[in-house]
């Protein structure tokens, strides 16, 4: 499975991304495929996560991963070789994804037999909030570096998340990051976010994030039985 | 000098933003006012590397900042307190600076009398890279938690700046960043880029970079002398 594909994906020339976003998520419901959109600033740690994730899920999920970047094949090569269908989405130059490019990605990737899709979305805490994927569900990665007043800066990805893992939880003794704090920022822009306290280094709170992750995929999976 | 303004600025309407930034900086070389464009991701640390040097310009420059965020005053009000003449630009969502933004912003603070301004971008590694601001100079901050692969990720931006702060350097023993391949992948993309390990935090490196920005600060009133 260590193979992906590399794909340049061109801005949709569709004149509704919102309607466009709900056509590729009842086409992934009918499919019983769930697609999770992944966001975050660069270097949070989408990538690492990812490769804790599929080791931690592979043995009971089929993953995939769209992997979307300016440039480089780097986060692909490295989530193929975790045991995830991958494909590079290189977005030549766009600073996120919309519905458009989300389903040439997926086109590109084969849905066929797979359970749970992740999009790495470009790094970018702006304007990824800004566009609907298709996604079932959306995530964002804050590490501990960057800060707890980011919801003051950047609330609007706060606002529009289900997850949010604050990740780097390992390294809090060297910066001043105050959970507490950060956790009534979100509670003014975002009261239905979940918050989970993550280390991709060291396994911590990844449990806690898989077992949201397999609950959503059955949940997902038992509505488009209907 | 622990006020500042808030000021809302709108998306620019000329034709050709090339031109606008070319226009600014002529102005600014008469004016004999350093413009400097400090962009970065997130949390990387660009508010507190202000602090840190206007803490050690202050007595023989007079700097004005121009905070550029989406929401909030909370950076304004930090740079403020540290004794520059600040103001707070909100971008409305934008995503990025151009030249005729940093007009409006340069207009709003007033730089009679100010040798140096620092313009701190939006929290973004791709949008930002990709409009001239009128700058003199660009630097950017890159912190140590992003990782040193971000050069093959982002690659524009490093290819585009004067300068690069390598930031929280305290901390680099807690995460697996190697400067020297950091080095090797910024000599590929930009052979004129200086480098500079810094830790806004305790100081190290600040006195490197304020050599480089007081140079660069003479320079430039001597050009517009001429």
């Amino acid at each position: 499975m260590d193979t992906f594909k590399t794909l340049k994906i061109k801005k949709s020339v569709y004149e509704s991304n919102d309607r466009e976003a709900e056509k590729l998520r009842d086409k992934l419901l009918e499919d019983k495929v769930f697609l999770l959109n992944l966001m975050s600033s660069p270097g949070s740690g989408k990538t690492t996560t990812l490769v804790r994730t599929i080791a931690a899920l592979n043995k009971e999920l089929r993953i995939g991963v769209l992997e979307a970047d300016i440039d480089s094949d780097v986060d692909a090569r490295t989530v193929a070789h975790a045991g995830a269908r991958a494909i590079q989405l290189h977005t030549g130059g766009m600073c996120h994804l919309d519905a458009g490019m989300t389903r040439q990605g997926l086109e590109g990737l084969g849905t066929e037999g797979l359970d749970l899709v992740f999009l790495e979305n470009v790094g970018n805490l702006i304007c990824t909030a800004n566009f609907d994927t298709g996604a079932a569900k959306s995530a964002m990665i804050l590490s501990v570096p960057e800060g707890d007043d980011k919801p003051l800066k950047y609330p609007h990805i706060f606002e529009v998340v289900d997850v949010i893992l604050v990740n780097k939880i390992d390294a809090i003794s060297c910066f001043d990051f105050d959970l507490d704090r950060f956790r009534s920022y979100i509670a003014r822009l975002n009261h239905k976010a979940k918050i989970i306290p993550i280390s991709a280094k060291t396994g911590e709170g990844i449990k806690e994030w898989t077992d949201w992750l397999r609950s959503e995929v059955e949940q997902w999976k038992s509505r488009g039985k209907e």
